[in-house]
């Protein structure tokens, strides 16, 4: 936070989202009318449409005392596009709800809306509206995505089917390591004011937690090679509650291997100093926004050597049930609880 | 509030989603996805989309103890609907994110759910996605609309001319002194428990604030007449306000006449008893949601005689600046500030 602070009174609210659009410029031809009338207006192409809508709230989703509200503005949206992708769709423009408490300056918005507006750009979506409200605690947040997709392409939850092989994205587990890093230290520093927090070597699970990535490259390999997953989700709680998903949308069950998780070295460093398991903060850490998706089986050629996919198993009956097969060879069942319940 | 109360972390989060959208039908052949996916897939047939959002908080925006859950929820999808038909266009989806203390329980959320349902089927739309939070005070309600426009027939705030007739639909300040009414008896119920609200022929104001209803028959209406008009915005913040809006988007001027006013009797006498100018509730109450609009005068024969539509003046240049003539002949500048700053 800056230290000239600007009341948001003093420019009231007409004046606030003026300030924050005045340089919201629109990129996509398909965006009609933008902010600053009763609705945007958004054209289409013989495509079809996907939206999508999440809630943010202070305290409960996030806490301002180690989140940067730049970082707070890119990961409000980039989270939201999450959900855009997991269709197998390209976002195209969001919308911004906020409000806010007296306690936030027209600064602290300013910094917030650059972290909306990085990402914005460089996912190539379009700001159409939204507004901003006064709230009489905390600072909340709801933003709408709305995406495109050639008609009948777009991949739910519910299209598994037995023998297609399950895979992820990148790696699981570096989000929720770097949120226990950030609750550590705000332990210390609650207890310790002038420790100053210890962050080396560990940006990578920092900005995991602090500035997921969502996974465009998935999407647009998809349409280079003409696949199309039979089921796909965003991994948002935990691989293992989203397979619950997909199993229970599909009426299927599964089989994943604890040798085939994609962990990184970092996170499994990470976990090594906390005392945590690396597969359980994989399995039910949250908030690594990967891809889980399922593919015919016929498929796996293209898949195979792709250095940012992972096969870790495949669909069953739904009697089989959800199971791990752990590095012992042990078969337990997966519990689609997030880590806290564990 | 019913007497027997479940806690809504009895069924848990996803619970609850399933438990307020079991009933929940799609009634559009566009909605080819809808709740219970990362997000809802809409088909276009060779129409442009509109899609406006609103947020609406607890102590800012509504005050439980006088808005029943069930009404809230109506207003709630309504005057979202309100943008929609402002850009005349038709809605056809809408998104709902909630969040909620732990004082709300699912009994609660079923009143507010069976008003947004009875909002959907009035106006014909589909309820698409959303999701619940847990909130640390009060309730949060965000709710996204989308809706459909025959390729470039949307109606922004900025296309009045010169000349163009200025029409609103309905009447006006009724909905203010419907909230005049309820903070007053909020203030007697504090004070003395024991006194019943006196609500008798007070029907109307009530209705017009706590269940406004949108103008759909306008859109309607403009699409028999193949009417188009040049500037349209929906009365949230008072006629004043909206017509501001629209002159300083298409750089115009304005001349309305008081005596044109639409104002209901039960308005004029509800206004009587609070010693308040039904002119002033006209001009700056607000939460009326007609629509206020601008036509080409040519068009006037097409709406000369509907009963529901009111011309109350016309686009001036810009620098005759926006003028009220009064009952008396005077005229006086038009104030663009809501009641409370009068």
């Amino acid at each position: 936070m800056s230290n000239t602070q600007t009341e948001i009174k003093s420019i009231g609210e007409f004046g606030l989202i003026d300030f924050l659009t005045k340089n919201n410029e629109t990129k996509l031809a398909s965006t009609l009318v933008s902010v600053g009338d009763d609705a945007a207006i958004i054209d289409h192409y013989g495509k079809q449409t996907v939206i999508s809508t999440d809630m943010l709230l202070e305290g409960i989703h996030f806490d301002l005392m180690y989140f940067p509200l730049k970082y707070l503005g890119f990961k409000a949206v980039t989270v939201n596009l999450s959900d855009i992708y997991a269709m197998n769709a390209q976002p195209t423009q969001i919308l911004v709800n906020v409000a806010l408490s007296n306690r936030f300056s027209v600064e602290n918005m300013t910094e917030f809306y650059e972290g909306i507006y990085e990402a914005c750009n460089e996912f190539n979506v379009d700001l159409v509206g939204g507004d901003t409200n006064s709230s009489q605690s905390g600072f909340i947040i709801s933003i709408t995505s709305i995406g495109e997709v050639t008609p009948n392409t777009y991949v739910m939850r519910s299209g598994a089917k037995k023998g297609d092989l399950i895979a992820v994205t990148g790696n699981l587990g570096a989000a929720y390591l770097g949120l226990t890093l950030l609750e550590r230290e705000k332990l210390i520093y609650q207890s310790q004011p002038d420790v100053k927090p210890d962050y080396e070597n560990q940006h990578y699970i920092l900005n995991r937690f602090l500035r997921p990535l969502p996974q465009k490259f998935l999407i647009d390999f998809f349409e280079e090679q003409k696949l199309v997953p039979t089921a796909m989700i965003d991994i948002s709680d935990g691989l293992s509650s989203e397979l619950h998903h997909i199993c229970n949308k599909s009426q299927v069950g599964c089989k994943i291997y604890e040798e085939k998780l994609p962990i990184d070295q970092q996170t499994k460093f990470a976990a090594s100093t906390f005392n945590l398991d690396p597969t359980m903060c994989a399995l039910h850490g949250g908030e690594d926004y990967e891809l889980l998706f399922t593919i015919d089986p016929k498929k796996y050629p293209l898949v195979e050597h792709h250095p940012n996919i992972s096969v870790i198993g495949y669909v069953t009956d739904l009697e089989d049930g959800k199971k791990l097969i752990t590095k012992s060879g042990k078969e337990i069942d997966l519990k689609s609880q997030g880590f806290n319940h564990l």
